[in-house]
């Protein structure tokens, strides 16, 4: 087993299992650009490894819809041959609607797994699906069965409960484990920190249906768009309390067709946002993007007062039904500033049970450990310090250290002596972190993101310069073009002296030479002008001389 | 009275109270700058207002020593008169400390207040210090007498309590205002948010106190430098239990002297780092700093193994006694994530009560505003979502909401009618946000911070084109220049097909003027090179043609 992505990350996950000549992938995701990559918008696993052993890769098995499971998907196919996907519906349906926004790709052979068939894929693999809970209809655990021994591959998961006890229907989807022997086991690590059962999703539903059937004016909720489970339930407690739902925003709109098309829900209650006018405010509902504070989303436009439809007034109460994700805190934060200006009231997870998290607690995590006899267990879906976490957890719960390995992306994990032992090869499969910077798919991207920290830390500044060849002498005074260092129009002083600088420093470098090395006047030219900008501003700017011998 | 700043943001507190021709200020600080400041170092209040009334200064005084109520001081006193400052002796000392970092600036008239004394200001003011609770010693609110009546100026505030039952140490702080009737109340917003009482810091050092009992080595711990009380507190208990402890870190070192010149806590124990190796591992404790995952700080050095006496083992546990400030999850993340790769033990507050914040929760402000018989309220340091949140928390305990003034940085808020009326003037004083970037303060940064932004993302690109003034022809193929846009060494195609069309554009554009309007030349190149390299890469650089009539 090889995990290419996803666990020295939220994000990218991608785990490929090879047995013989075969291999199988299971889900292929993308992360979001972060601030050390500036400008980046995705990072996808590196499928090195895979292209070079192309012919074995016969199966792509998706554990659920969401982009850091499916979102890499447009990026890697073409590239490892394009093998089947299978997915159950929910997920299928996700995947084609991306895959229509790259009208250039090959087209997929996406098979939607519907019930319980068994899916042998090449001589070692026969793979079964099996229900799990988490934040996205049809989301799924596999059993992979291969000659040595079965796999049970779980990542995102919760676990429903009622104060710490599990419920029924959580019992009966470990109950096929009851009997079973698994030789391997891997887990989604994200909240292992958090001691506990997290609060159940029961409970957020029940606080959302109080308020709903409490407020006197409009109810405008932000959620994650890729919490289709809430979404689907905040639909049906407005159908109970007969109010209208308006569905605001690209992505929750997008994914709605999907939940209308399998008919996950009574959608005789979704209105288009046109009509909100024709109904008393306290029947409408209105469900909106943007609750971490993305630029361009609906709660964006609502907050600037940009929204084309919704303009809010003191009656309205907004619930924020969501977390704010590490990272996002300071765009809340300017979110929650710009509507407070305006007079709403707003609700969010600080002030009650609101949202609940898709990703269980540590106790969550332990429950499901017990569920499984497993004998070797392997963390993923997290940061290193999370899986480590994990390690410490299943180490309580009785299994041996030897038997768990912590992995890296890229880590070739072997089990071996007919499946009795447990190991990481000292060769890694690839593991560059693969960026998506506009059309560019690639990791040849550092040299360019370390200019680009550079210049939004202290910009750059172009110095031009004509110089007879021969003479050495400037033809006219240089031209200085900076972007990003200081504001020049006040500093009219500073490009003077410059310009003076750069005249003294390129003739007296050029003077006695024959002939004229412009690379020793070049460094000599960046060299001094960097140790005189900074002398004189505090900054550091990129420094790019061009010489024109004219 | 104007709060010039800290009401729209957490950080750069700094309030004017202005009576007939006198003013008084309390705080000068300062805020760190954020994503969207990129490269900008602090960001301090605008001090328009006082500069344009210089004469009126007659005097600064100090809440607490904290960077974000004294770090904006050697950037501001010489442009307001230099007048005296008024701190008690831990905050005095801070001040001094850090404006000997600023050799050049007058020197401070600083007035360390000792004891109860009565502070008249000109004819109008007369000010009391009385403590509260935080986390720092010698932390103060005021009482500013005034001929309308009297101020009850409160900033950064927790109170004590154990289970929610407030601490007769808290009670007898506010004791004084039993009697009193206070004309204006200002608090800290900061945590309002949050509901309830908040961890009391007994409760913190409590387990830190059992954790340092048990731990079978050394103990690593990392807290905030400016949370000195928790640092007193860690070093009383390594005394109870014969431990030595190293102070590693600037920010902790240089706290650590004020604390020992003040005597306020024994520093028998405390050893060189150098001599560590000396005494058993058991019997070690490591105060450090960089639990915020701050670059070059001990723990960044530590978890690089980078730090040039601790290199950890198995058997050191580290504390990181603090919370995570919004805005630093990532860094903490990366920073957790090596430590693991080592095999220490580490505890958080996740896992166990090991920091208590310096800000009192929601029912921990409201506790206070019951203990002041007040007339007015204005809400200071934080968001404008938090002062409103605040704004709300007063209503609901009896203040009539004429009776409070939500301030942005600027409002110029008017008591009137002989104290019996507020109001906010329609005129504001000015509120830009000013940027200390290197060697430059000042609020005219927009423009280069915008380039920063879009360097960042999408680079920039410099084009030279050498023309023939008369003809319009190309003398040579033009110089195209790159940074932080694509990796242009893999891009040779790109760049060739970019010189072919400047040098086209270029040549048509200038074909048949006479003269060559060379601003309509390098728009035209601007506005095409623009459109065609996001054709080509989905990227957008700014494009900058410079041409040159040869």
């Amino acid at each position: 087993m090889i995990p290419l992505g996803g666990v020295e990350e939220i994000g990218k996950n991608m785990t490929a299992i090879e047995y013989g000549d075969e291999i199988i992938i299971v889900d292929a995701g993308l992360q979001f650009g972060e601030v050390e990559t500036p400008g980046v918008d995705f990072i996808i696993p590196d499928i090195t490894y895979l292209k070079e052993r192309k012919e074995k890769v016969k199966a792509l098995f998706i554990t659920h819809g969401h982009l850091d499971h499916i979102g890499g998907i447009p990026y890697v196919m073409d590239s490892i041959g394009n093998p089947p996907i299978y997915s159950r519906e929910f997920g299928s349906l996700m995947i084609q609607k991306r895959q229509s926004e790259f009208p250039n790709s090959e087209p997929l052979d996406i098979k939607t797994v519907r019930g319980d068939e068994r899916i042998q894929i090449g001589k070692n693999f026969s793979i079964t699906f099996f229900a799990i809970s988490h934040a996205i209809p049809d989301s799924m655990g596999l059993l992979i069965e291969t000659p040595v021994g079965t796999v049970a591959f779980v990542e995102d998961v919760r676990v429903d409960h009622v104060g710490g006890k599990v419920t029924q229907k959580e019992i009966d989807h470990y109950e096929l484990f009851k009997n079973k022997e698994i030789l391997l086991f891997t887990l989604d690590s994200t909240s292992v920190e958090k001691p506990g059962f997290s609060i159940p999703e029961s409970h957020a539903t029940e606080t959302i249906d109080q308020i709903m059937k409490d407020v006197a004016g409009r109810l405008i909720i932000g959620t994650f768009a890729s919490n289709v489970e809430r979404i689907i339930e905040i639909i049906k407690i407005a159908n109970k309390y007969h109010k209208k739902v308006i569905i605001d925003g690209r992505s929750m709109k997008s994914n709605l067709e999907i939940v209308k098309q399998l008919g996950l829900v009574p959608v005789d209650n979704l209105i288009p946002i046109e009509e909100m006018t024709e109904h008393p405010p306290q029947k409408i509902v209105i469900l909106t993007t943007g609750a971490q504070g993305e630029e361009f989303a609906g709660f964006d436009r609502i907050s600037s007062k940009s929204h084309k439809y919704i303009t809010l007034s003191p009656s309205d109460t907004i619930l924020f039904s969501s977390s704010v994700i590490p990272g996002n805190e300071m765009a809340v934060q300017k979110l929650k500033d710009n509507l407070y200006r305006q007079d709403a009231k707003i609700v969010t997870y600080l002030d009650t049970t609101v949202h609940a998290s898709g990703h269980g607690n540590r106790d969550e995590l332990g429950w499901i450990h017990q569920q499984i006899k497993y004998r070797f267990f392997v963390p993923l879906h997290g940061h290193h310090y999370m899986l480590k976490i994990h390690s410490e957890l299943a180490q309580s719960l009785g299994t041996p250290k030897d038997n768990i390995v912590v992995p890296d992306n890229g880590s070739i994990i072997e089990i071996y002596d007919n499946g009795t032992k447990i190991r990481v090869r000292k060769d890694k499969a690839p593991s560059d972190d693969i960026m998506v910077d506009g059309f560019s798919v690639g990791g040849q991207q550092e040299v360019v993101l370390r200019d680009r920290q550079t210049l939004s830390a202290d910009g750059i500044c172009v110095i031009v310069i004509s110089v007879n060849p021969k003479t050495g002498k400037l033809r006219k005074s240089p031209d200085i073009i900076s972007r990003g260092f200081v504001y020049l129009k006040e500093q009219q002083e500073l490009i003077n002296a410059t310009r003076a600088l750069v005249g003294k420093v390129v003739e007296s470098t050029a003077h006695g030479m024959h002939p004229i090395n412009f690379d020793i006047v070049k460094n000599t030219v960046t060299d001094d002008v960097r140790r005189f900008l900074f002398q004189k501003t505090g900054k550091s700017p990129i420094v790019i001389p061009v010489v024109i011998g004219v």
